[in-house]
């Protein structure tokens, strides 16, 4: 089961629109770092599932028929952005979301193509032999995070989130992923009320789940900054996700 | 004074995502017939006005301090998703559109580096030497016209829109520009309600304004597939506006 990262940005990515930052000024140099918004595909066997839609090609990235389901895991624009251009396209494609009224503009108004199916927390469902489970994260709008499984590869998906709630604590303990891919927004020690985790805040996490490899992601330039000055903090449990990398989970143990 | 056309296709633009008509078919091997969502790009003197913000790269396309202002004719989703990305960026970049409560999606909870100015109609601004006159359309959401002036040249973009006004007629034919760029989504004879101008409509609407051009845009894979049958229909007078295709307005008459 392999996940490709597409976009392991926050927001805006990286560079920032109009930043002058060491980070931003280098990555429009250097496309090899660059992040974009929030974006991966999971395959398993003859599945492929987008995870968000931050990209905003996603329309050319998969022509119609190479993707099984869409993963949403909330209604704001930097994970849903690139799904106003395809919904206007034929065909048919599920998109599988938390329970959110107002959904993000006009999606719901004129879906298209996509299928949305709102998800109840914890409530297992397949994509062919892909079993996913929703689990509820705590954002500023109503978000889950993805448990997948194919075979003995287990895989969480936990974007964006400024907590893990004790039910979800107790479902990825129980549960014991491989890997769990974490929003980790900010550097340490960013003040004030925050919607996203910081380094720390992730590494503590990372702790209380021996078993399981830790990918940061959702990474703003704030944190890159952080990380030039910092170059060791990756280890053989903890890493940071880069653009148009991918992780494999063993599917058999 | 130069207009180009970055995107003159209608919501999904060609090809559709997943539609195998002629056109999106013969689209997706020949990149020169594409029609991105809507969004153009002015330029006269020391002004460079972006119009409308359909296609999904702008931050790359304009990094900042390249572009004067922005002009947006309203609020669908497919003349503003490029600012979705930008608007995390820093800076300051006016962005002058319709007064419509609603916006999209978050766009006036987190503007960034927008500054969105409300227009009234027929209140002229400035942008350095740039006179714009925002006319009003008949849409499902509040949209405005541009009539835009620089030196002698002057240049009406008007989509999207059902019908001119009469209080928008006037104004034109007072001001004879020398070009009408106008939507003209449909091939003739599409029946129902529609919101966009069918190309008869817009043909009839061309006789009215004997001294300008008249350029078609936000163009459906319905009228391309149309137009391949009927090769014959651009004149002096009539055009079909293609993806980055320019048209340049004497500034002495």
């Amino acid at each position: 089961m392999r996940l490709t990262f597409l976009g392991t940005g926050s927001a805006g990515g990286v560079p920032l629109w109009g930043c002058d930052c060491t980070v931003c000024t280098r990555a429009r140099i250097d496309t090899s770092v660059r992040r974009l918004p929030n974006c991966a595909v999971l395959e398993a066997g003859d599945v492929r599932l987008l995870i968000d839609a931050g990209v905003m090609d996603i329309a050319e990235r998969f022509p119609a028929g190479t993707l099984s389901s869409i993963l949403i895991t909330h209604f704001h624009a930097d994970h849903v952005q690139g799904l106003f251009h395809l919904r206007w396209g034929t065909g048919s494609l599920d998109a599988f979301a938390p329970h959110d009224a107002d959904g993000c503009a006009d999606l719901y108004k004129y879906p298209g193509p996509l299928n949305f199916t709102h998800l109840s927390k914890f409530e297992t469902f397949c994509v062919g032999d892909v079993r996913i489970t929703p689990v509820p994260l705590v954002h500023s709008k109503p978000t889950l995070g993805y448990c997948i499984e194919y075979k003995d590869a287990k895989l969480a998906y936990l974007t964006d989130t400024r907590e893990l709630p004790p039910a979800t604590v107790s479902f990825l303990k129980e549960w014991r992923p491989h890997t769990i891919c974490l929003d980790c927004t900010y550097p340490p020690g960013v003040e004030g009320k925050r919607n996203h985790f910081d380094l720390n805040e992730a590494i503590a996490i990372g702790a209380d789940y021996p078993d399981s490899n830790m990918v940061l992601m959702h990474i703003s330039h704030h944190l890159d900054e952080w990380l030039m000055t910092h170059p060791t903090i990756e280890t053989e449990k903890f890493s940071i996700a880069r653009d148009s990398e991918f992780i494999d989970c063993p599917e058999s143990i």
